[in-house]
């Protein structure tokens, strides 16, 4: 293992988004949840964090690198996936570039780490999610560890919790596990991401003034005072997985959708019970819940579920491309972009559901009409500028490696950012 | 009781807050809660409908005004207040005018109502507890009914729930009762309004472009399809009535503001944990809760307590004077008057408070200093017009009879409104 040698990986992994949510720890160190939960992987090509992870006996420390800025690695949730998967690395051998590592000497090698997300940090968009999974996945690849995605999200899961679930594509499972060590506490997929590809997916990116209750410290406020938890995690949450695996099995989108919004309300519910109480949703976010119900209770068959996580943006599912057009054209005619914001970067992601939608420019959005279920009604109000854009995306795969060298975020001489 | 007599009677009934919720029927009929309630009456001085009640052989049907315009008594809840209150006359017989009324002649005489609320109907501030509660009263008194308070209560009850509780002043107790004809569902008192004259109330009523559910299908949605409110009503309240009871007994304040606040917010849960969710509190009445919550804990010992009913409107009860002209200054500075908004109608009710907080006139509010619980923070909003006004308020008696007759609003000769 002597030399100059940089041996690298480069990976790519999808953030999730709960439909039947996690919120409380029964573990705070091990991040062991206190009910199951199940999400949607949601398309890397459009949220998703890049990973580089290099090794070199020339590193004389372990250093990581965010969107191109250092960051410590001194924080238990680092410093505990790095244990985790450095006690499982094997022995490498790379012929090519005359590399041989081997088991043993994994823990006397430092790490360069350096990662990317193709979408705002800040947005809320569970970036430390597909941040850990990315990581604790990269890290297995270099290490040649011999873990399935299973065992490997059972690490991820210590990094974030809902990290976890980015192990796979599709839809899947965080089973809570029953072990005190945590090693039961781990994803598996329900189905792919092709199972179930009539599904759009829109996200609201609502802008916010508050400073949000951090998730962390959100959930332990509410194990340690919400008098609604116990009850939500012990006697409605395993009922409802068990209804959202078979909604999910048969394509059932009516149950899905029931199941999705009636859970996120719920995860609310018990933040507001909590003392003293957070709120993560707004104003903005209660007039997107106002007009899907209003929509889907016309529509007599739900067109569109919705869901929030620690904060106030939207995640919208629509039933097929069809609901998701309409879907975006009630959403423009509510919230239509500034005047200085251009439609372009105001819809991102999937752009093509603008086209379904019948929107070539700003004048098609002006020129909306109200939708026909708020018709009737009194004049409606616009919000103008209190969405911030919206991302159109659908369910996506798993973590992957990426084998082109160009994309990799580390110089492979110097092992330093490009 | 033949002639052109009209035997009148005029009473003043306050309004009260609950401080542990009433949410959810059992019987929507009789209206039977799911569980007990407990709440502070309100000083009529600043919130108390009058209501004057008439009698007259002239009379040729029952007929009602609310704020001087007509209204129908078709509705059930006017009939079975109207029912029960006529089933318990008794013989009247005023000498002075020459008037005799046997029990038997009741049901054939016709009524005439006229209630008027000295604050607006549709804030939001409970005008049909206070309504019911004195319509009953003054008909009871006109009636010569023999029942005491918590009888009628249970009379009230049956036009509006919370009206059961507005005939007692200071503290009071719905017990929920067990009987199926809701006769042990009925209003005691727990203490009175001098037991604890420390308190001083403040009432911020919010502005809201949002329709709101009305309380009546909003608490029939939750029984229906909340998975919370069960265990709310069966396990969590019980406890919670127990210690209000012991809190109010005992003048502990700290344990009075904390099963407020947590008995708000967790009524506002249930009203999310709905499907679809209700939205009661908006982004205003939030930032009211943070406050109040980051100054309490900033002290130590809790100043201020605070419940929201089905609006976005803030009840916050202060501990004493002091802390209650340190609380206005606070609202004062998160939520200045509009320009064209005169302070003298911008506080009103008991305006010492605001000589206490030093506030002479609107130089003095854009002149607060931040809260020295926020100064090491980001600068700090102001949210200019968030708030209509505020009503500085007090606990209060319960109904009286007005002997004034100049207080009355029907006219003694024609029986209609002056």
């Amino acid at each position: 293992m002597a030399g100059k040698w940089v041996r690298m990986v480069t990976a790519q992994t999808p953030t999730n988004i709960a439909v039947i949510k996690y919120w409380g720890k029964r573990d705070e160190t091990l991040i062991l949840p206190v009910n199951d939960s199940i999400s949607v992987t949601l398309d890397p090509a459009h949220l998703c964090t890049t990973t580089t992870v290099a090794v070199s006996p020339s590193f004389d420390q372990d250093r990581m690198w965010l969107n191109g800025k250092e960051i410590s690695l001194a924080g238990g949730r680092f410093q505990s996936c790095l244990k985790e998967i450095r006690s499982r690395a094997c022995d490498v051998e790379d012929e090519e570039k005359g590399i041989k590592i081997a088991k043993k000497d994994w823990e006397n090698l430092h790490l360069h780490i350096a990662s990317y997300n193709n979408f705002p940090t800040a947005a809320g968009l569970a970036s430390s999610a597909a941040g850990f999974a990315c990581l604790v996945f990269a890290l297995a690849k270099l290490m040649n560890a011999k873990e399935d995605q299973s065992q490997l999200s059972a690490i991820a899961r210590q990094g974030s919790g809902s990290a976890c679930r980015s192990l796979y594509g599709g839809f899947v499972k965080w089973i809570m596990g029953k072990d005190e060590d945590g090693r039961d506490s781990l994803a598996v997929q329900l189905a792919d991401e092709k199972h179930w590809d009539d599904l759009v997916i829109i996200i609201a990116v609502v802008s916010s003034r508050q400073k949000e209750t951090s998730s962390t410290s959100g959930m332990r406020e509410t194990v340690e005072t919400s008098l609604l938890l116990k009850h939500r995690a012990k006697e409605v949450v395993p009922k409802r997985i068990v209804q959202m695996e078979e909604a999910i099995k048969n394509r059932d989108f009516a149950s899905f959708a029931q199941l999705t919004c009636s859970d996120s309300n719920q995860f609310h519910a018990v933040c507001l019970d909590t003392s003293p109480p957070i709120f993560y949703m707004n104003d903005t976010s209660h007039r997107i819940i106002s007009a899907v119900e209003k929509w889907n209770r016309s529509e007599g068959v739900p067109q569109v579920a919705y869901t929030f996580d620690a904060g106030p943006n939207a995640v919208m599912i629509a039933r097929d491309r069809k609901a998701a057009s309409l879907l975006l054209r009630r959403l423009l005619f509510h919230f239509p972009p500034n005047a200085d914001t251009d439609l372009n970067s105001y819809i991102i992601g999937d752009k093509s559901i603008l086209q379904d939608a019948g929107i070539q420019g700003k004048e098609d959005v002006d020129a909306l009409p109200p939708p026909s279920e708020i018709k009737d009604n009194i004049p409606s109000h616009k919000f103008r500028g209190d969405v911030s854009y919206f991302i159109c995306t659908r369910p996506g795969r798993g973590p992957v490696l990426l084998s082109d060298k160009s994309q990799a975020l580390l110089n492979p001489e110097t092992g330093l950012p490009k």
